[in-house]
């Protein structure tokens, strides 16, 4: 089934969404919140199985769905642990900083800020203009409830859906650490309008993790289509695993990975979209892979007027999650 | 006013407790958990406010109050941000491992777990005999909504209450970082029973912090009594606005700090509880003091069957916050 959460409130409204995303039914009758749905999963997980059975067959009053009118399926939640699970990134990065894998990294689990997801179509403000922003596309799993030690993993993914970061590299090391030893610098988050349980992506949801294309655009022109099945260091579901070895996890925790990164043929940078590469799903990819490759980093970061777009497309054509779209202003 | 959640379901149960901390009443009338009077502070604040003065006035029915009984007032929050805030602390490590400070550190707030924090009386496990558990004692304040780069920081602070952190110092690089690169490596952690409004601190409560001794205990035995006002790095309050620099606060972000060190006279690490000095609120601090000035470290880590605690107690010799106090199992 697909669940979006409507604005509303700090928590939003639950809905549950046709597979065609065209229409929506009110979750209320069953609970109000996508939180308090994790929270209670057993109970509610049929009945909204149920909701969303007959809204595909018109026997539910029910709303047209709108994706502006979404905030995040969990507006904000209790935990995020997020990965660079596609090592491309990093190593792209470091390589064109000149800079040496940190001792020891190997894409780690970082706590990352859960209590203020944006809505996938608010607009981003980019009033600093010495902050390099950019927008790092990747994916979300919400979990269940995950016994610490966990072996089944696998099952303790609720839902999935998009994620954009927006990130600041004026202030990023070369370890993925703030200057000042802190916090990654993510300065805000949003997660796709429409979270879809894994039985819904059928064959596209195999090993752990979820295999079809990222489409990242900048005003209407592809900056990347990289393959998230691809050139994956570690799954969704060897995340989960990962992040529950030494303390258990909450219903609704977010296990979140990006941006995902495709490598060339020859193992090297991707090439750009607009060479016919998978190109990339941030900016500051698409810039080290230049510098590589050209001497100079000629695609520039986030700036006013910008519409930055994710979504990610099934084998029919068909969007999944809903498109994460904002646009930057000053 | 002074709050604590009683344990009921995933978010506890709300009451008012008395200045005494024997008695309490239900704040289900007004509220029914800390999470949502946080959300709502405008409204529920004078209610809750006038709960406590009839309770003192014993004008409400009243029941008797159990810090074993207590959840943390926050069982689960959706942020919490963490530092170094007492540089002696990291300092004293480093030095003893004969590290450098990394580059640009400068004790920088760090995301940390807040999905699922132990109640005050709750067993620890050190079921990991390799793990070198120790338990870190500092302060946790409770923040309202602050605005992105809010200069007015010092009303923020909605409540204070202790902090208790399950540290695995095996997997700690001196930078605080886990080895892997990671997240920093707190097992768990646990907040005072009881939550106390500022205006409840009176002169303890000063230049953004709190100026009172933090008494740690191993098996009854005083491991330190360091003043939390004292060669203090940064305060609470100048915490609260470093945090909200870049991107507002939610209502319920936790700001923690910890653990609380004093330095010795001459500058160096202070000296051990039993020698008449500040003594220490962690165990690896203590460690680290007995290496430098003795050779060797004699203090043990966390072991099954050890008992540690942490309180704080106003001029009058009365516990502000009840006791966190953790037996060890095997």
């Amino acid at each position: 089934m697909k669940l979006a959460s409507l604005k509303h409130g700090r928590d939003g409204r639950l809905v549950v969404v046709s597979r065609d995303l065209t229409r929506a039914t009110d979750a209320f009758i069953v609970v109000p919140t996508l939180q308090q749905a994790l929270d209670e999963w057993e109970r509610c997980a049929p009945a909204l199985e149920a909701l969303a059975e007959q809204l595909e067959h018109g026997s539910v009053p029910s709303f047209r769905f709108h994706e502006h009118a979404c905030a995040a399926p969990l507006p904000r939640a209790y935990a995020r642990r997020h990965a660079a699970a596609w090592p491309g990134y990093p190593a792209l990065l470091r390589q064109a900083a000149g800079a040496e894998a940190p001792a020891g990294e190997a894409g780690g689990l970082r706590h990352a800020a859960s209590d203020a997801f944006l809505g996938p179509r608010d607009t981003l403000s980019a009033d600093d203009p010495a902050a390099s922003l950019d927008l790092s596309a990747g994916l979300a799993a919400i979990t269940g409830d995950v016994p610490r030690g966990a072996d089944a993993a696998e099952g303790a993914i609720r839902l999935v859906t998009l994620l954009a970061e927006v990130i600041r590299h004026d202030r990023l090391r070369p370890d993925g650490l703030d200057l000042d030893g802190a916090d990654a610098p993510a300065l805000a988050a949003s997660l796709g309008p429409v979270a879809v349980t894994p039985d819904e992506l059928g064959a596209a949801w195999r090993d752990g993790s979820l295999h079809r294309p990222l489409l990242v655009s900048r005003n209407g022109k592809a900056l990347g289509c990289p393959d998230a099945g691809a050139d994956l260091g570690r799954s969704l579901v060897a995340l989960v695993a990962e992040a529950a070895r030494h303390r258990g996890l909450g219903a609704g925790t977010l296990i979140t990975a990006g941006p995902v990164s495709n490598r060339g043929i020859d193992g090297g940078p991707g090439r750009p979209a607009e060479e016919g590469g998978a190109g990339y799903a941030c900016l500051a990819e698409a810039r080290a892979a230049e510098a590589l490759t050209a001497g100079w980093a000629r695609t520039p970061y986030l700036t006013a007027g910008d519409r930055l777009r994710v979504e990610m497309k099934d084998a029919g054509g068909h969007s999944i999650f809903g498109a994460i779209e904002h646009d930057v202003s000053s």
